[in-house]
């Protein structure tokens, strides 16, 4: 069978079978193919689709061209994978409060492109913290803290680096299939039984409708069940930055804001919520509301932040920024952004806001960029609340004055007033498991 | 304006805009787009289309990243050309009969691959003959003898080369626009005022119905009237090999019998509906009838030949073998290929006759292949013809023996016997003009 006879089929409209499937993760992993036939079949997979079952073939094939992880982490290894968002920092809340209820989990995390951030630029951020961590070193912190954030080593996976910059460049991002895909293999090889999803819907993200983020969900969640893992996706709220601080150091200080009480809304509601799924496939809590109030008690009595510190030592960190907030990077100036004008804000543009983020430095327009962790924004309004003119929206933290002018311009930008008064946001829209899809209104 | 908006808008289904083709264009003859992302974009044009007014301009555009030709010739430059058959050797038929008309016409071809023939290919295997001449050089044998045939020079539509080079290698071959835009460009830059194209219909062609020749012939019928060049399209007869002829040296040595009258039968047909339109383009006639009586006339008195001899002279080749086939390229050994059963013959198929050629030596299987020119095959027998178990259906003309048996169960698999009667094959399905289609039944 030859490479061309692939892409032949699927431009003709033809289910590929598992064995062109193979061929093509493997020739994506090695150099049997050239890039620009595997441009050309991801364009027809774009355009003409895949089923479930040619998805979830892709996905374990895709797994299967790097190394495929077992870990011992004296536990059910559950991971948690969100889709990208703005302000979105639900990794750095949830992932200790779970491991402080006894959970394991092994979260492998990808640095940001484009207007939302990664979770490993972000645990950067931290003096000291250590994310290539080896296999061996990170699974035995797994199991001896609970918990641990690393990079995707280069031996996961290979076939998804080559596709995923391919992608990038041949506008073939917008395919739910090859999503699914590449989301999906890098969580079967890196060995986690269960999986909770967080899909982000709306103007910050990739998926702009519901219908699109539980078909995207319900593939994911089939791919699971045909490779015997557990997966459970929540279709959550990306119509404004989830969090109110955009940017690397200040999301580690909102995360540990929230973990020390001090904040809380919609950062804390949405990580809650994907922590209570993670108990359940931790095998820790029956239901939600159970699990909701173990994580609740991991907050209150301080175990959650006291298990981020234990990780961020664990990891070569100082875990003193836990209880000094002063020992992150900070960033030289604060600038406020005035309103110009009175109204309720009936929008906020996540992407836009995350823009704005970017543009002060905080991320990075190609792969060599060098991001600056210190600089980024924290909104002081959210849908929903009403502002005077000439009140601050929000405050930029500025390292390069240069770009203030651009940021501001882009937050204000980024906010549509109203006259009458407007609901907050939903936070869940859906919940999509192996036996049904629930919606929310 | 990004290369990618361009992939991302034809993605979308949309139309692309004048600017938008214009850099593609430019991107393939150029290093400004990767492989990769020409790639996709050819895969989104092959899956969503593109309209009159888009291929036109894909036309325009492509041929303009080279030299364009205003070959001074001493009348209407014109030229003629057929999407590739087997045994099609149509060119040197036509050509020399229309210059002895009064004609001017500066054939460019290409080089075969596959298994059709190339007529650069056929006209090497005359001794001493140049097809790689400079521009100066065939304008002035054009406007001297009144025809050349030459190879496309390096400088024509840098653009087709990429492209092709692309499409072959990811299944984006068999697109209408794709098509026409890569015929058609090479066309508009080589100067010829009046076009003639031959769209070949069936089992030997890439189009397999008359519908998608006539979509074709229609959308390259459309460039011209959009560039200012008369453009007449005739969909004809590819069910079979045109000619009994087929190999490189076997295909000229089967024109000279046609021009010295030896020889009828499909190939002089189909030769002279082609060399009609020739005429009418070339303003030296005013109809098909008188213009094929020009034609004939010229094939009677033995001009037509004596034109192929001054042009083979012309480009430096040995004319004698106009009057002496020996002088051609001779393969070691002849050995017939004979029916296994009785019957009537209810099909030939042309492509599967092209592989057995192809498999002595007579064709390329990469473009690195050296060719033999003397190997090939003729045909004894055509749709509508009988034939009896044992009696000679073809021979095989063989310089490395153990080709035989391949090449002999090709040819005969290639042949499917009836019971009763066949009728022989109609030649002409339809001519598309600037003003109307006919179809012919």
């Amino acid at each position: 069978m030859d490479f061309i006879e692939v892409i032949e089929s699927k431009k003709l409209g033809k289910k590929l079978t598992d064995e062109q499937i193979d061929l093509f993760a493997r020739a994506a992993a090695s150099k049997d193919a050239k890039d620009y036939q595997l441009a050309a079949l991801l364009m027809a997979i774009r355009l003409n689709g895949m089923d479930a079952r040619e998805t979830a073939s892709l996905t374990i094939s895709m797994a299967r061209t790097g190394d495929m992880l077992k870990p011992d982490v004296g536990g059910i290894p559950v991971d948690k994978h969100s889709t990208g968002g703005v302000g979105d920092t639900t990794t750095l809340v949830l992932v200790p409060l779970v491991a402080a209820c006894g959970g394991k989990v092994i979260k492998m995390s990808g640095r940001g492109l484009g207007h939302t951030g990664g979770t490993i630029d972000k645990m950067e951020s931290i003096p000291g913290m250590r994310v290539e961590l080896p296999e061996e070193e990170f699974i035995a912190i797994a199991r001896r803290v609970g918990c641990c954030v690393v990079g995707q080593t280069s031996e996961l996976v290979p076939a998804d680096k080559r596709l995923y910059a391919l992608r990038d460049v041949t506008a073939t991002v917008d395919s739910i299939p090859l999503i699914a895909s590449s989301i999906m293999s890098k969580k079967l090889a890196g060995g986690a039984q269960g999986i909770v999803l967080d899909v982000k819907v709306g103007s910050g993200a990739i998926m702009k409708t519901v219908e699109q983020c539980i078909a995207l969900s319900q593939m994911m969640v089939d791919i699971g069940v045909r490779s015997g893992r557990d997966v459970v996706a929540l279709i959550t709220h990306m119509y404004e930055p989830l969090g109110s601080h955009v940017g690397n150091a200040l999301e580690v200080r909102e995360a540990i804001d929230v973990l020390s009480g001090r904040t809380s809304g919609p950062l804390l509601e949405v990580s809650l919520l994907l922590g209570e799924q993670m108990l359940i496939l931790s095998r820790l809590a029956d239901d939600a509301a159970s699990a909701r109030a173990m994580l609740l008690k991991k907050l209150e009595d301080g175990s959650g932040l006291a298990k981020l510190r234990e990780m961020i030592q664990a990891q070569g960190g100082d875990g003193r920024v836990c209880d000094n907030l002063s020992l992150l990077p900070q960033a030289q100036a604060q600038m406020p952004v005035l309103s110009r004008a009175d109204g309720h804000i009936s929008a906020v543009d996540a992407e836009t806001v995350g823009r704005a983020a970017q543009s002060l430095g905080a991320g990075r327009r190609t792969k060599e960029d060098i991001i600056d962790p210190a600089v980024g924004l924290v909104m002081h309004k959210r849908i929903g609340d009403f502002v005077c003119r000439g009140e601050t929206v929000a405050t930029l933290f500025v390292n390069d004055p240069k770009n203030a002018k651009t940021a501001a311009d882009l937050v204000l930008g980024a906010i549509t007033l109203s006259d009458g008064p407007v609901k907050t946001a939903q936070l869940l829209f859906a919940q999509v498991t192996k036996d049904r899809t629930v919606t929310y209104t």
